[in-house]
Order: structure tokens, then sequence, then C-alpha cells
């Protein structure tokens, strides 16, 4: 690692800014791409807004993730991946992610702290992006309000829960946690479904889901835990659902791009576009976990695809893979 | 879970042998795969040969598996997830699988204590297959010799390895090691490299890595740790290299699939074909882990993959995937 002097006339003391790999984002799917980079002896700066800012930090309770027999909370999960990386070198910082540059061979990281530079970018700042809209969303999360059932499904067992949404998601979420809740009150805001046809009529025929069309989740209440929900239909009174969990998609759950500034392929949701090495359709530019979509949103899928980027950047770092985008 | 009267005849006191789940292999993936499966309130049975029978289970010392800091034997990672699984209710069996017959809706696995019937099966046994062929290998196994260039490379660093095989997988794995290792010494077995030019230019190229062609490794000696290898060049006398680690990459590793008897779609190198959801040309029937050759043996991918059939597992089983394969 040597240090070189900049072309741009970017001045001495701010050499320390260079790295081989900037990481946005320190999620499972960060942290773990950060694991592998840094143990690979490059020189890894991941920057994050914070531990508890993603999908994975506002989780309560894992206890599937594979090799860590839980309950473990998601922020202590994801810590324990970013003190790995910190052993082998990682260095972890807490700022926000305004711009990037990568139109050249050294790319560029604009965020509120300063600027860095790296040979190699990893995206991964995920998909959750969703901002607490509803009374009660915010405080109760983690205490009966959750965004993945399937991460939280199992903790409801043969109790009463709603859903809110009328996308794919939520319906997907609503049928998994048949296997677990006794009812499920599916809250819809439209007078209809947005999701596909077969989901929908799986929702409709199934006796433990109760759909409430063109209404609105206006309150979550309960003391220290989920205790009921207000909701108010379109036509009609408002009523108070008894309700021990809320499983909340509404917004659907965006890839968060916005730094990006459309200047990488995206699929019609958003979602970027990656080769099976995980590279964008810019060369020494990944992107791992929630950005993708890839639909399972579950920790050792984004940790899985972190590594997979980071031994694919260790390559392009080292000249080891042709600097164009293989497509398969 | 209600037990049926089979239509077939099968005996009252065999009706214990029906699952929901029957996963062949316990490795990453099939230990994964099980924890989301029996999660998911599935009955699963893991049929595996040993603990220490696969890829993982040679692996003497891991620490970059996200989420678990290391140093970590392979032995106890794959321990720790069956012991996941299995606090949700997945039966384990040791036992070796030597057919199944999948055409049905039912499918059947045969073994050596008995046949196991399953609505969906997930395949997940490996790619070692290796058999130690060479004086020493098995006995320093984890003391030195490594089938793992990614998983053990950094516990060489300035250390003299030698690097044995001439494959990609071989050649990919000797330069890894470049980053590690003072020097490489290639032992190819036949008189030109069988990789692909690109890779073999790159090994000629690199002055730590020393390339002996024509060249069969005859003994890896050592005292409890290998320090050195024994080698007869085909025209020459026999030397002695002193190396404190042997990566052996002789007959490639081939996918585990001679039970399968050629029912299931794979690639010309033997791997199995599957979907996006990780299911093969049968439907109901899952592939995961090594036997896809996703070339990243890493622990954590296996465990990705496993999670990832699990969840189509669980649609397929619920009537919620259509019976035909999808291919993406």
């Amino acid at each position: 690692m040597t240090f070189q002097l900049d072309m741009n006339g970017f001045s001495l003391d701010k050499q320390d800014n260079n790295y081989d790999v900037v990481i946005i984002g320190g999620g499972p799917a960060g942290a773990s791409a950060a694991i592998y980079t840094a143990r690979s002896e490059l020189r890894t700066l991941v920057i994050d807004k914070g531990l508890t800012a993603g999908a994975l930090g506002v989780t309560s309770k894992i206890s599937n993730y594979p090799g860590v027999p839980g309950p473990i909370s998601g922020a202590k999960l994801v810590e324990i991946m970013r003190e790995q990386a910190e052993s082998f070198g990682a260095k972890f910082i807490t700022d926000k992610v305004v711009g990037i540059t990568i139109d050249g061979e050294q790319k560029e990281v604009i965020a509120g702290t300063g600027n860095f530079r790296a040979k190699v970018l990893i995206l991964a700042t995920g998909a959750m992006g969703r901002t607490s809209t509803v009374s009660g969303e915010e405080e109760l999360l983690g205490r009966g309000v959750s965004y993945c059932a399937t991460c939280d499904g199992a903790f409801f067992r043969d109790q009463d829960v709603a859903v809110v949404g009328n996308n794919d998601e939520a319906l997907e979420e609503a049928l998994f946690l048949t296997k677990y809740a006794k009812n499920i009150h599916l809250i819809v805001p439209t007078p209809e479904l947005k999701a596909r046809a077969s989901l929908a009529e799986e929702v409709a025929e199934n006796p433990k889901i109760q759909v409430h069309l063109a209404t609105r989740l206006k309150e979550i209440n309960g003391n220290g835990r989920v205790q009921n929900i207000l909701i108010h239909p379109r036509k009609g009174e408002p009523e108070t659902l008894p309700v021990t969990g809320a499983f909340v998609y509404l917004q659907g759950s965006q890839p968060i791009t916005d730094y990006l500034m459309g200047q990488l392929d995206t699929t019609n949701e958003g979602c970027l576009v990656v080769d099976s090495e995980m590279q964008t359709s810019m060369p020494g530019v990944f992107a791992v976990g929630d950005l993708l979509c890839t639909h399972i949103k579950q920790a050792v899928v984004a940790a899985s695809d972190g590594v997979l980027a980071a031994v694919a950047a260790d390559k392009y770092v080292n000249g080891r893979k042709k600097a164009v985008v293989d497509w398969k």
C-alpha cells in the first residue's frame, strides 16, 4: 500500500482518505464484505449511517442465522460482524454518503465529513428506507412492530396480528404468517390489492386472513408492546383491532439508491442489476444485499452476497479481472 | 402432520419414515436449510455421513464466517448449525444414501438403515469426494494439508507452500496464496497446465510461483504438521521441498452425485443445474452448496443457498409454488 502522489493535486494531508475498497452500508452485506476484503489485506473503509439504521438493526430477535444460536438482536449480530471486520483491519466510520463519482478508474465517495477514494466500491445501502409515518410505529418497532415476518413471525404463534400493505411482499408475508398466527388482519389502504392475481387469490381463500380493503392504519397502540391498532375504513367507522403484532409493508421497501444519481443500471423497481460476481454495470462497482431485491431478506443471504462481492473485488484490485462487465 | 395410510402398502411401523423434507448432507448448506424448514414447522430429516465427512468438516480454522468470530473449526461451526436445526425440531441421522426415487409427487430416499419418504428433497452432498491418495495426506489434513486456500491461506503468511494440481481451481488458489505465502511451488502432474490461458499466463508471470511441470507429489511429510513434500519429476530425481502447507487439488473436487443415477440435469462438469430458487430439473427436488460448483467454496455462501432452498421448499410443500420448473 504505497501512498502515491495524486495527479489531481489532492493534498498530502488527505492521502489517508485513499482506500482499496470503500463499502457503503455496514449491515450484514457490507460488514461481511469488509470481513473478506480486510482479510485479503485490502485497505477497507465502511461508511455507515449507524448501527441501528438498517433493516437488520431494527430486527429484535434472530434465532435462525446459521451458526449463531439466538435469540440475538439484529443490531448485536451486525456488531459481531463489524468487530470481526475490524479485527482484520477494516475501518468503520459513521457518516452519510451524498454522492459518488465512478466513471474513472479511481472512484470517489462524497460524504458529510469528506471525500473518500477507492479502487473498488461495494454498495450495501439496503432497502429499508421506510420512515415511520404511523403513530406508534417508531416507538413500538421491535416490540410488536416489524418489517419482516420471515424474521419475526415465529414469535407470534397463536396470536392475532396485522399486516399492512397491498403489494406482493405484504401478501407473501401474510401467507407466511398463517403458519404461526391465529388470525391475520390484512389492512389494505387501496380499494384493491396491487399484488399478482395468484397471490391475491391465495390470500382470499385463506381462512386465517381477513382482508380489510380501502382501510388506513391510523395508530399502533401499546404500553411497551403492541396491544392494538386503530384502523379507519374509507366507508365506515374507525375500529380498534386487538393484535400483538403489526407487520408494516407500506411504501414497499425501496432500495436506497439516491446517492447513485442514476449512474448505474437498475430494474424498473429501482433494484441494482449485477452479474454473477455482484458487479454492477460499472466495472469496479459492486452491489450486494437488499439493493438487489433478491426477495428473501435474510441476513445470511446478504452476508453471502457480501462475500461474493469481496472475492470479486479482490480479483479486480489485483488486476485479476478484466475491466469489462461479463454478463452471465 | 397426520399419519396417512400409505397407498402402496407401506407397513404401519414404517410410518415414521415419512417427512415433509429430507435433506441429504448435513454440512453448512444442508444444516442451514434444516434450520429454516424446521423453523417453518416442516417435518425435517437430515441424513449425513458424519460430522467430519464434508469439506467444512476438515477445515481446521475459520475466522471469517460472518457473525462467528473465530478461529473455530469447521466441524464445530457445522455442529452449532445442527444444534440450531435440532432446537427447531429437525432430526439428524448418520447414514449413507445409496439412491433416490424422485419421479412421483412423493420422493423416496434409499439409505443403509431404511427408506425415507418426503414431499421435498434438498440435496446438499457437497463436492469433496476426494479420497486421500498421497502418503501423509490424510494424517496431516488440517495440519498443513488443506483443500481450500481461500479458507486457510492467511495462516501461511511468509511461509513456503505447495499447490498440487493443474486445473483452474488449483491455479486460482495458487494466485490467491501469493498474497500471503513467500513462495509457492505449483506441482503439476501433467506436462502442461489444463487451465484457461489467461490464468496460466498469470501464474507463469508471477515471481512468487514456481511451476513444476510433469511432476508427481509422492509424499507429504511432517511430525504433527507438514514439514516437507517429496516430489518426483518425470525426467529427473526425486526432490524434497521444505513447505509448511500443501494445498491439494488433484482430481479437482467432484460434486458427489453418484446416488442420483443421472436423474437430474447437470453441467458438463457434473454440477447440478438449478433455477433461482435452487430447484433442480425435477419439481420438489432442490440442490444447494458445492453441488452447484458456485466456485467460491465458503460456508456462508453454502448456508445462504440452504436458506433459499428452504424458503422455496416451504412454498412447494404448502402448494404455494407451481409444480413446474421456472428457469430464470
